[in-house]
């Protein structure tokens, strides 16, 4: 019996019966997720083999769980009965490799443990987003995580050397070298990269450092508008592209938001507008003059008409309060109500078109929906989050109508339905619906001939497959 | 009859009969290539649909093909009979997305030319390698280039926004999206770099642009050893990373090559040295002093005894020669007379440990062989060539010996045989040896799963595959 047989190879410590699973089963949204028949917590490579083997053997589906911080449901079961394998107790950080600028790590290691694992080596992992403090490196590769510094550092696919992973059938594959150019072969580190744990469970990875600025400078603008903040930010990266490392746009409705229903927040800025920048500049050297360079172009900005107003953060702690105001947006909004998520990108210089498009399809489909866009300016990826008309508690029946407006409006304006957050079990429909047939059947042929019995967090990214239709 | 029908798709400017195709169907150094039944030069997408249709229909094997500069042996036929799909003239440049930082390109579009055509925009799509002149995108695409500016901005993979795919059995795929942020579903992009033709034929590409420097620097300097090179090159990306450019290493072997063997090439330093560095330096602000970062980094070096003299260029014209004395190298070995080149990476603190290991183990195998390594000191990429022992004029049937035992060190170091020219045809069998066989089964199935025909670029990363026997 399967479940005797997982509970031997793991032991107490790592073999939670499903009864006792609801810390794990579902979703933090509470959108997703079954009862499972257990939550697996294996403490080693070779645990997690015997452990997908044994489920393999049986005929049992796997589901893969990192943090538990996702959006689309991918980290949790679809159907009652499998086994999650949650790597929480798989956390390890090696010595990292200072002059090469790369260290191994477990794939439970928590995001903002290695940002402190780091700190004073010189380097540092150039991967932030809101849930670092809980999300783990396995998932952040399993989504192909983005964040705020993806326009200038990469995605998590740009950022992953090497991987071990145990493949659906539980043979180890050790892909751990530390290089970034290797193309002998297909390269499955990439592919491995946002498969959400469809085509196996990601054990371990060798991940790319990248030097630490030694300065750095935190600014917040108000602008008249996100064309505006759009236009500003194309001529910085061009005279300041290399100091870049967050360029994060927000509306006055998130602001208002966070400032309502979030304890602690002050708005530092005589002016409120209708769009504000977050920028982060950084340099290695002593020799740059950050601050001039900074203050130039934030002054070139007014006397253009592209700034209202703006501040310098004086001190870490003003700057960890600048950010707070741009990342407790999602909180204020969910303390608002119900909300909608969208993760969208287009190509960056219409992002402000998207959000006076996808203002006019939602008020079209929901008149007075209050909408909250942010996001990346650098790499036209918005949060385009939604909360009912003011006095409504709902969307009156229309979430799906508004999605599939969004989705296919980013579809046709080039970019993407699901950015950052990837497809899990929330957007397969989205993707059969708006994606080229040839490429779904792409990817059902990849899922299927990398996982041809089907049980690898089955319903994530293709509907479970009929391996008789695979035509393109 | 399908030449018949291939020339009746193509008409007279679009195919090339068999007997004339001796300019495509060899490789450059005339190590590859077989007579084909015919070199097609479709002028459309749907001409490349039409003519892979066929050949599929026909049973007969499709060899992609780009400016036909691989040393791999990837862009010419292994078998006789085949068809070459030549992009050449498919090499449009779409007017590029200057505030979003993007192009559409052809695939047979030469890399020089894109240069070029992005002169003065304000952007730059950030790839530089030697064969540049000739190169084209669509190859770039499939051997997923890196060059001299990988570890600033990425390789092909990383460049890559959308692309249109010719699949195998002629089926167009279009995701010719424009954003880096796009994870609705496996990352099919990133697996066609470097699919080397085996999976489909790249068409068009997205591209993304980067800012262009406004100003730059290069600098030539000589240094007492490699290890003090790794060295200076580890400090030089702390303190200046977001400057760097281009680290290029080289020896007093190559530079000897290159100034012997080729015309008009003068050496500008008072100093010979064991190894050389040529460091590009940029910033997009003309509010950074790069002359004087880089001046007090290089004194800094030589008080530490790291570097032994050095020259900035003072001129366009000095830039260019200094370029030169490195990119003539390889021209410089081919004079010399016969040659073996590797393509090694290993992590980028252990390139001066490669070296030395290298050359123990080349000694021991043919005394006396001269080693000539160069390469990228940002990502670890040596190319690590060798030219006979004084007075010989072969390796004395050591090739294959040479190149194992090297592929063999650099998998131990935790690196790669194959940095960045693929695996081609002349690696499968290194890679069958010294990858995991987890690895090489993953390999197969995906080639399997995508070209079930095995008809596209057969031979060509893995041997031809028995459908039967997929097992991992």
């Amino acid at each position: 019996m399967l479940e005797r047989e997982l509970a031997a190879i793991l032991g107490p410590k790592g073999w939670v019966p499903g009864a006792e699973s609801a810390g794990s089963s579902h979703d933090w949204l509470n959108r997703y997720g079954e009862l499972p028949l257990g939550v697996a917590r294996p403490a080693s490579t070779a645990e997690v083999a015997a452990v997908v083997a044994a489920c393999h053997a049986a005929g049992v589906p796997v589901v893969p769980q990192g943090g538990n911080t996702g959006l689309c449901g991918a980290a949790v079961p679809g159907i009652p009965g499998g086994v999650i394998v949650n790597l929480m107790r798989m956390g390890g950080i090696e010595p990292p490799d200072l002059a090469g600028g790369s260290v191994t790590v477990g794939a439970g290691l928590v995001l903002a443990r290695l940002h402190q694992a780091l700190e004073g080596t010189g380097l540092m992992f150039p991967m932030h987003l809101g849930a670092e403090g809980s999300a783990q490196i396995g998932g952040l590769i399993g989504t192909n995580a983005g964040g705020s510094q993806a326009f200038r550092y990469g995605m998590m696919q740009d950022l992953v050397l090497g991987l071990e992973v145990v493949l659906p059938d539980g043979t180890i594959w050790n892909g751990l070298r530390a290089v970034q150019k290797d193309n002998a072969g297909y390269q499955l580190r990439k592919l491995f990269c946002g498969a959400e744990g469809t085509l196996g469970v990601v054990t371990r990875a060798v991940l790319r450092l990248h030097p630490a600025p030694r300065q750095r400078l935190t600014a917040l603008v108000a602008l008249p508008s996100l064309a505006a903040a759009v236009t500003f930010g194309t001529g910085l990266s061009a005279e300041a592209g290399e100091f870049l490392q967050a360029m994060e746009f927000f509306s006055e409705t998130g602001l208002d938001l966070a400032l309502r229903h979030v304890a602690g927040l002050d708005w530092p800025l005589d002016s409120r507008a209708k769009a504000y920048l977050l920028l982060e500049l950084g340099s290695g050297s002593p020799r740059v003059a950050l601050d001039e360079i900074a203050t130039a172009l934030l002054e070139q900005g007014m006397e253009q008409g592209l700034i209202l107003d703006g501040a310098l953060a004086a001190s870490g702690a003003q700057r960890a309060a600048f950010w707070r105001l741009r990342e407790e947006q999602p909180e204020g909004q969910r303390r608002e109500g119900p909300q909608l998520k969208h993760d969208i990108s287009v190509p960056p210089a219409r992002i402000a078109e998207f959000v006076d498009r996808g203002e006019a399809l939602c008020n079209a489909t929901l008149p007075g929906v209050r909408i909250n866009p942010f996001g990346h300016l650098g790499d036209g990826n918005i949060h385009y989050n939604l909360t009912p008309p003011e006095g409504r508690a709902d969307f009156a029946g229309q979430d799906a109508a508004l999605a599939n407006a969004l989705a296919a409006l980013a579809t046709d304006m080039g970019g993407s339905f699901a950015a950052e957050h990837g497809l899990g079990r929330s957007k397969t429909a989205l993707a059969d619906a708006l994606r080229p047939p040839a490429e779904r059947a792409l990817h059902r042929r990849i899922k299927a001939a990398l996982d041809p019995a089907g049980q690898m967090n089955p319903g994530v990214i293709v509907q479970p497959i009929d391996k008789n239709n695979l035509s393109i």
